[in-house]
């Protein structure tokens, strides 16, 4: 599998959809991809299981807020500083690079320095969908150190972050990333093959670019996206899949706090009034709520979308009075283990409610 | 020359006046220093023109607010790693270690450090006072790069920050040592013994020593401590001395703000009233100003202090009500250049006023 110049659009949709509202707008990332994929610097996808046991693989992510992602470009060469100055403080080379996160832009830096450096990028992530904080990831949740944190600046400067607790390489790197401007490009939990192969979720990329072939597909075929992505998704590990709202955006709290892009977005019926209906977001939409009760909740996946062409939309791209639909799927089982909620469950982002699972909470209608 | 259980206290009292508020309450460091003596750790102390050319010389000390180190205990063990860490770096091993500015607990971070790992400290420092940023130094006045740095936290966690321009490591570094918890041991600014000797402020230990001498002898023998000290910084290069103000405080307005202490104190005459006497601070005592005219300025040194026993008060131990005198003396004729005061000037604190020599606002009378 390759990312070409036709199938790119197909992981920016899918990759935002995974976003579940974070991972940062797509679009710098989707150019700087294109771009290098025109110049010839293309970097082959391998399936997970084919990584071998002693290889060495490197996540690459952005940490920092997605509203400052849309505002600054990022350099190519920063990306290599990035990986390079890993490797000189491993004292060996990659042999792959991963998705820390498989969301918006994050589903596309690790193609970009794939590409720029010549190493495969591994169909595989560290969450399934995209989390706020170094520590939310299955590497981390399966007991991978994330530190040493290489954390690179615009200007291809690097930070190195040492720690032997991932809620510290968080707290650090989250300093050195807003005095950075918000924003890092970083390398982070350094890994062998075969701990890759025991702590990743597998297939991102693939469903990545299944659930954009899906929307787009039915979209230019004229027929209802959102069905075309339920019966894409019901193949894959998101399982079960709800359409909880159909509306419009009638107020939207978003602010750039400590790093994070926080906030919440309030939906009405089209014709206004009807349900109040909610989203808290911490980069990530969190919770749904209709009437202050819960429809989904984090880890499960909540996605707002274009209610016309199911495109998803990032927290940095919500305005008032789009007219969208909310839709939420489950989330890999990796992360629904209780070892799992205990880090990326309700109560990791300061929410009262507990797990459950979005097809308890939606039962099948007999 | 070695630090004793004895003259340990002399050091105190002496950089702590040349720390001009700033560099931190230097008791947990006497406290430290006594104790690495007692254990018959004790570091040589050796003069900058007996350094080889190609020694290594590491600059060691804190970053941070000092209302932060009287609050929060340092490990031995964290000065080791900040050490080691820069060692590991540079893929040699140091061969003296130095102050990085003389003032306050800073004066024995190197004592401590040089005790612990077996190293002489340099009888010289980078700025011959305190000052609250990373850039202001002679060091970096004259072209030296204060990068890499390591900025351990109380847990022995290092972070090695990277950058070639000295007000971007010092932009990085105050926001590690904020996630820090206000505080951080770095090692920074490594450099040759033959740089050493071209960028360094001098004697700064044997002045420091000889400024708390000074003063306690006199005090021990019921003689005037303020006459005692002005005839001893005479023989040193902080040449011209002058006593400002004698009253009591009697106003305070202390901050701790993005990792420095700022704010200002006002003082009156002992009987209340009189004329408005105010000293403005970031970590170190900026200007002194009667009725708003400049009294001394940055970088000449000013200095509140005990107006019996002439125990210089750093800011994070002033108090309402207390008597003290305001002595001011002339800054280590590197920082007088137009070079250093592009760097640690008035203009460099945001102060509007131009740099006056204190000898120039005192003109002796005739």
């Amino acid at each position: 599998m390759k990312l070409t110049l036709e199938n790119v659009q197909d992981l920016v949709i899918g990759a935002t959809f995974l976003g579940a509202g974070g991972g940062g707008d797509p679009y710098l990332g989707a150019l700087a991809a294109q771009q290098q994929i025109a110049r010839g610097r293309v970097a082959e996808v391998i399936p997970l299981q084919s990584v071998a046991d002693d290889a060495l693989v490197i996540p690459v992510a952005f940490v920092g807020a997605p509203t400052a992602f849309v505002e600054k470009l990022f350099t190519v060469s920063a990306a290599r500083v990035c990986l390079e100055r890993m490797e000189t403080l491993l004292g060996r080379k990659a042999d792959a690079v991963i998705a820390a996160e498989m969301g918006g832009l994050q589903s596309l830096v690790p193609f970009v320095v794939g590409a720029e450096v010549g190493l495969p990028v591994v169909d595989a992530d560290g969450i399934g969908r995209a989390f706020p904080e170094i520590q939310m990831t299955t590497f981390g949740i399966e007991g991978v150190r994330a530190a040493p944190i290489v954390a690179v600046d615009v200007y291809g400067e690097a930070l190195v972050i040492e720690a032997s607790d991932n809620l510290r390489a968080e707290t650090y790197t989250r300093a050195v990333c807003v005095a950075m401007g918000f924003q890092s490009m970083c390398s982070l939990y350094p890994m062998s093959g075969s701990t890759a192969k025991r702590v990743s979720v597998p297939n991102s990329a693939t469903y990545a670019l299944g659930i954009g072939r899906a929307i787009r597909g039915a979209s230019q075929r004229q027929e209802d996206p959102f069905g075309a992505l339920a019966n894409y998704l019901r193949t894959t590990h998101y399982g079960h899949v709800e359409i909880l709202f159909d509306g419009k955006i009638a107020d939207l709290d978003r602010r750039t706090r400590g790093g994070w892009a926080v906030g919440s977005v309030r939906l009405t019926g089209l014709a206004g009034g009807g349900d109040r209906f909610e989203i808290d977001f911490k980069n990530e939409y969190l919770v749904a709520r209709r009437n202050g009760r819960v429809e989904a909740i984090v880890p499960d996946l909540i996605s707002i979308m274009d209610r016309d062409t199911a495109v998803p939309l990032a927290v940095e791209n919500l305005k008032y009075g789009q007219r969208v639909k909310v839709v939420a799927c489950g989330a890999p089982p990796q992360l629904r283990t209780s070892k799992a909620l205990a880090v990326v469950g309700p109560a990791a982002f300061g929410l009262t409610e507990s797990f459950v699972p979005l097809e308890s909470l939606h039962p099948a209608r007999p």
